[in-house]
């Protein structure tokens, strides 16, 4: 199913005029205060994220899954629901792939359907977490980490084998993410397994195409429950600066502890010149992968914050970063649900591009702590919702892209053309 | 696979004599302190916890799982490596079951088998968090707290069926754990979820037998992660109020926020004569159903100093507790998982045992907050491991179940029999 | 000091056109969706948050304090304080009373003067975790939970002589907020400490005056570090039941062990006709006392929602809810840091009062996930300042409290009358 | 106060009967283990751990303190009594001194005084997270990161002076510890605070004598309480690698968010060479302060069980540790609180000398998850109490160091040499 233009504008017409007020209203009083709203909408407009190969179909937990209808059940149709959604949204112009998952078996004809949908390829991403059919050596008990060269060496063969896809692509970009741990204590030797992890990283880096970056991604726990190798920000740059300079640290909002204060995370990253991709999701408890802003929506802002004032204050060289989703759809329409995590995103950009960079620095050289918050809470509080609809409307994107998916019934029409109960290949 | 007696007493009498000369000498030491190690190795050795029927094959995270040979593929089989496990541990002399994972064919011929096994059939649970092949109404929604009249009927003729199930084979009661929750705000209106849950909860247990208790289990979160019904204890204990008296709170140790004191909750409920069943397994941070004692020993042992305490202070009558072990088994052999489980119980139970109770209590009345501290520490501090050998080996147990486990090459055996590839159904 | 009308309204004067057309731009937009924003504005005029009379000076951690200048020396100067924060912000109609740091010399002269500022007296609250000059027994081990007679009647003799107080102020409740616990396992016997804190509260209960009301607060930690008596909602309310129908349940939004889901305790407590109070703050690690919004105003939005909801929905009887603001204010001007948190707990409220509650119950009646999750946004995501600016202009309130209280030199003032060095009873 | 020898031996002597036959006992096991138990009790014997200057006198929370008689009121008494922890404990041979609470007015004198005792001068600690009288710049909003040049001067200097200090009475290290950070969004920018403290800290560096090594300190937060400057231990490690080859990392065990594997960052500090001191406690919720083993023996084991492979395996030359009690004794006799602390660290240490390394790692190499985990569980639960009693007794300490403390009425004599009332400096 491809939505047509014409489908989403007739839509938008509706809401055309309603649009047009809120806009101009909201341009007036940003106005007032210095600032620009139309290069902000600009900014938006150029803003994309990934969606990745798995995220497409409904998620699951270990206590079971429920179905959705419909699912894409191969590459293409994933990239032609990535599409739906570029059309709707006009904010995810990008896929991130995922090997064994989603090989491409036929990479030019793969790549000019995603042409077609004005989608690119970013980040490739390995899977060295579960054992594939056919598979010579098992990961149960470790993978790049591994005390076994043999295992270790697969390990990074499939590394290897994830770039020469990418490439085939024109993906400029490896995610690594490992599962490697211990579930009890006694199980491994911390520090043989970092060692092992960081000569696997650098066997894996040697395969590196100049032009490339390899992002390696940490996590605190699951599924291992003890301890995991690379288990923190802090790991991460140690292996990402054990690498080289094309290696980075890749931060997934949902791999932190308790109260962890993420936004400080990535401004240290960023003063490093070491954040390289950013994972968006949402949690109340674990990596529980939830809509992005649907439980701690100033905490993003926040994060947000700290990205927009890293790109504007980037002497340390980070490289564009890579964005993208990385939720799980358990109980919800997987396209609805990546719609819902698009514009909370969106929206968080735009709050942080409102906030007041030279008053906020006047009042922490003043130590005026209250007005600093105001400041921060000023751009946070404003309704931006008409700057994003805008910068949709100006790439002929959907001005309600909830909405207007449901209008077009486009859930219906993909479960007849696919059928009720298809499994798609992921998580 | 059946243990013969003498397989197990021959390896015992390698270590007869150490074991002779170390619960000599505890026993001694024990006397000194007005401790009487016969009246300890009895109770230990009565002490019974019930294996789950869902437990004994290779458990698994939502990223994957990777399995264990010979895995029992019926409830035979799973009944037959309980067995193993009572016979090395005399500590296994019950199974739960999990409908309808398990649903006995030919329940005169399982509860005979048991029988032969020396297993009784502790509580049975229902399952309305996952959908079954041919079920009419989904649970993706709900069970118990569903919104939808035809949803709560469902899930309530489930909890009545595994009831007759039960009857058949002799348990005596039910638990129930709901899923039932929301992972988004605005899914779920709390105060109805709730009050449905409640009237479910009145139809289950009015179709309860005489004899029989209803444990109703808590858990903060997982499988849905903004919300869960039955959030805490508190919610559990205000639902069996709203029952009745055979209705009782059930504990499990990976049930509760970070930092939780579980201990006091114990002695809560028993003060209140609600604690009804308790479910044993350890986490670092969250539901990570690790091997009993692998992580919080000393927590352990202090949920067992208050469980002592209630079962010797009994006056608000709470029943004789269902213990039963829920563990995952991602990365162990099953039954030398729960060996060592049981083991773990064991030694905390051993420990609390030793608690000079009337010591405490003079301690806490002269605010001796240090001796207090002392006391528990010297309990906990003891090595208590001849005393809960002593037991196995007085039912004819091995002095080292998991030694004698691999000496005889159980699970080379089991593979043999049952081949490399079962799967064993549960989580 | 105090703040004149007119010196008010001529900085409103500046910004009254301003206010005037977002004002009139909301309400249209409101009115579309079928919403009355007048009647909101006067439900936003109509709310009263009280201020406690010990969160007027710094606060300060265990590490030391900072301190500010024009500190209130006396419960004159705290009343005081409380009048410029109602004068500004028309939201701030009563005072908490705190004893023994806050005893009026002479209570006919003390009402008459809150009389003057439009503040009424609501729940007193007493003090039973620090040992004050002269006091008999100490609490260091426990007070109303303590072992020891003497302490516990001492403890509830205080709490007689804190109703005693309010009476004469006009106050109709007092809030018993309990220090009891363990720093250590093996300190306390926890069934004897819930059970003595019962026993004194039932004391504290039969001297209640008929017209007055209970609040029984929970927590989880500090200052106990192992275990506290009355550690969350459901000991509270097991406590509340123990006590009688004017004894009731008070949430602090501090004091929660990480991620614990407040909302749906707010929504259990208000079915069973058992919230009485609530104080507000916010934190990010522990009970943080930060300004009210400043880390989580989407949470602080979720529990609004619950409690319109409840408000709406009163089958079960709750009173008026005690609100209340208890925070501590370690960096900032206190009298700022209460602004924010006033402004942050209105803007909360007017958002809790834009949800669409028809169309969220229909939508979870659909279980529409996604359109429940959009109607809670959607009231979120509105900015809502200029209702609660509306709702102050029309009670002669600032526009804009922080910018007129530093326009008028408020701190300024009060550090020329009351000195620089001044140092507030409380925290 | 003074011990004489004579007075501790003949109280051991009591049990000198009953600790040879354990001992026998225990050795004898050991050796059939082949494990040399008069190697350990050697090593025990020769571990020294720190007292903190601050830590004599009753802590306590923001709630306030409840004080204990006889407390030391100046640095010669404070020696005077950690003279006493030594006398009894043999394990107290070192002080760490914090300036500006315990300025040695007469540098000799004092190092002669704590000759006297046995006792060196460990690490030296600066304070600037409070002002003290006469101090021409405020710390309230950061010292060594603030923005301000005056205050990072002035902090910088204040550190100068305590290296002074320290050189006077030998010590070789110092430790800095930053409140640092921030309690609300926008009150500072993350990357110039941490630019800052880099240069801040270089500069101390700089100041450093040859033989001289600094010690930084993290802690995620309290008493700033939305981020600290220096969070984490990459953090830490970040600014060390900034400094130079003098410059550790300094792990305190309250200073970490929920859940955190503290042993695996032991273990990577440890390979990277980076790991200077070590400050023990223990906690259930926050930075508790608790008394050492009283919460997580079993982490507190597993973190010895890295230190210990971590100094059999230097080949990173970490330095030798600077051992450290840091905790609070709120409730508790402070001295009391030190000897049941000081047992805590002694028993951790001799569990971990227990752990059959070389059985361990062939487990490992086998990914014998049960055997590995069996080792380190077979080690812990040993009973090595007769080891460290052993130890002490051959450096003529106390058998039982709290019964003697008690006996000697230790506390009854300090009162009546100090009086009732007296107040120790410190938090």
């Amino acid at each position: 199913m491809k939505l047509e233009l014409n489908q989403i504008q007739d839509l938008n017409k509706q809401k055309a005029a309603e649009q047009a007020e809120h806009f101009g209203f909201l341009k007036l009083a940003l106005d007032k205060k210095g600032i620009d709203a139309e290069a902000i909408v600009q900014k938006l407009a150029d803003f994309q994220v990934a969606i990745p190969s798995w995220a497409l179909g409904s998620g699951g937990t270990r206590f079971g899954r429920f179905s959705t209808g419909g699912q894409p059940v191969n590459l293409e149709q994933k990239i032609e629901d990535i599409g739906l959604l570029h059309a709707l949204t006009q904010t995810a112009g990008a896929v991130s792939l995922h090997i064994p998952w989603d090989i491409p078996t036929d990479p030019a004809a793969t790549k000019q359907l995603a042409d077609s949908h004005g989608i690119v390829f970013d980040a490739v991403n390995s899977n060295t977490f579960q054992d594939q059919e056919g598979q010579v050596e098992t990961y149960k008990y470790g993978s790049l980490a591994d005390r076994q060269t043999a295992v270790r060496e697969q390990a990074v063969a499939h590394n290897t084998e994830v770039i020469r896809y990418g490439k085939l692509l024109g993906s400029k970009s490896l995610t690594v993410w490992l599962a490697d741990g211990a579930s009890f204590p006694g199980q491994n030797n911390f520090r043989k397994s970092l060692q092992n992890t960081q000569r696997s990283l650098q066997e894996i880096y040697a395969e590196l195409p100049a032009d490339w970056r390899m992002f390696i991604e940490y996590k605190p726990y699951e599924p291992s429950f003890y301890s995991t190798v690379i288990q923190d920000w802090g790991t991460s740059l140690m292996l990402a600066e054990g690498c080289g300079e094309k290696a980075f640290c890749l931060v997934d909002l949902g791999h932190h502890l308790p109260n962890t204060n993420i936004e400080q995370i990535v401004a240290t990253l960023m003063m490093k010149g070491k954040l390289g991709g950013f994972h968006f999701n949402d949690s109340k408890y674990g990596d529980d992968d939830l809509t992005v802003g649907s439980i701690k929506p100033y905490q993003l802002f926040l994060i947000f914050n700290e990205l927009v004032y890293g790109m504007n204050h980037n002497e340390a060289n980070n490289p564009p970063l890579a964005w993208m989703i990385d939720a799980s759809h358990n109980i919800k329409d997987p396209l609805e649900d990546l719609i819902q995590s698009l514009e909370a995103i969106q929206l968080a950009y735009a709050q942080a591009l409102l906030v007041d960079t030279p008053a906020l620095e006047a009042a922490q050289a003043d130590n005026d702590v209250v007005l600093g918050q105001e400041l921060l809470q000023d751009a946070y509080r404003t309704d931006v919702r008409p700057l994003i609809r805008e910068a949709r409307l100006r790439r002929n994107g959907a001005l309600n892209p909830i909405t207007t998916y449901r209008s077009l019934q486009v859930r219906d029409h993909l479960i007849k053309e696919r059928g009720l109960k298809t499994v798609a290949t992921g998580l």
